[in-house]
């Protein structure tokens, strides 16, 4: 059942299938994480969430979010629509891997993306066909995105990533290998004493090797939401 | 000068010439994380502290103890001399990058290494050439140590490293890249609000990839050792 949602921290609706697929606080984090620029590109971008929230949050000239699965590309079509911004955000209803065929060559500022956490052959598997390619490595694998990002970015562009911790060998090794290098991590805990079981990446295209590293605690003492955590949901 | 210390935690000994190089947390960090083993090999040994200590905590029944700079190297040989180890701890004055002509590959359980933290070409210059050659890649860098490592590990063999949180990126792609899978990090903190300033590295050779992430804390609130650490210096 397709219902709108308000898009926290912005005037924007987005709309959500909650049996297929909702937000959850990684595109809060990736959507506040994401830097401003003047095109970004959103690889994978399901019901459209990341790219809405960026636009409304960051100042930027013109989004392009690629999503394979028509069902979800056409809902954020309809979201774009909704909230007027057609001349700003352009769902294209495309596969990653076929990046060349549709943009030039280091032509974009910024690339980010939440992509499918958990590599294919493991974990879940009873679940929404929806929902299996949101969260697993079926139709294109971190590679894959990383190497696209590659190719969509400017010298000194930046890629923003949301992933699992569990990945990170995965994630460094990747861009690194594209020219792409890690140059700062935030962990997202869910308490001060839990390991996390969320990290923030942020790459630059051919830059030094350096990497900085930060962290975010979501819960206080108390189970409520930290400062920090309602400034990224609600902060101006 | 040189002197001799107790290594805590430990019956044993050290010559040490605080002019030059004497041991710090890393070595008593690096030390307990290191598993136990039958055949170790210490990558750049100084003083040859972080075998004398893993001898002593752990169960080898032989470790080879590695270090190009003659002087340390005879002052690491003083110590295992001093303490009777001689039949279970051979130091080698020898370079690193010549392994193969030294050791049988793939003959060795464990490698463990406190490498020098600081790329070549960057940072502090106006140091005592020892105390230079053990803190800065100038002898070696962290590609070479890894490539050693490869070289000498049986199948499943682990190596453990201890580095500066800022070389994560180079530390997993080179891991990677030779075969090594990082499997467990653990940053250590200074204090609670505090981002870690070191962090211990597991990989396994040849291992599936699944990073796991924890961390240590240094000082309490008033500044002492927390207890996990008292534990690491101290402890049965």
């Amino acid at each position: 059942m397709k219902r709108l949602d308000n898009i926290p921290g912005t005037d924007l609706k987005i709309y959500q299938d909650p049996e297929k697929f909702s937000y959850g606080i990684d595109a809060i984090l990736i959507s506040e994480f994401v830097e401003s620029g003047n095109v970004g590109v959103d690889l994978g971008t399901g019901t459209g969430i990341i790219a809405l929230r960026v636009l409304a949050r960051k100042n930027y000239k013109k989004i392009y979010a690629i999503e394979i699965q028509k069902e979800m590309a056409d809902m954020a079509k309809s979201s774009v629509k909704y909230n007027n911004l057609e001349n700003k955000i352009k769902i294209l209803n495309k596969d990653i891997k076929d990046i060349e065929c549709f943009f030039e060559k280091a032509s974009v500022d910024t690339v980010f993306s939440n992509p499918p956490y958990i590599k294919a052959g493991s974990g879940i598997v009873n679940l929404d066909e929806n929902k299996l390619i949101s969260r697993k490595e079926l139709k294109i694998n971190l590679e894959e995105i990383i190497k696209a990002s590659d190719y969509l970015l400017k010298p000194l562009g930046k890629l923003f990533l949301v992933h699992r911790p569990n990945r990170l060998v995965d994630i460094f090794f990747n861009m690194r290998k594209y020219n792409i290098e890690p140059k700062y991590i935030e962990f997202i805990k869910p308490n001060k004493s839990k390991m996390a079981n969320l990290v923030l990446i942020k790459g630059v295209k051919g830059a030094g090797e350096e990497l900085k590293i930060g962290e975010v605690i979501v819960y206080d003492e108390n189970g409520e939401y930290t400062e920090e955590i309602k400034r990224k949901y609600y902060g101006e």
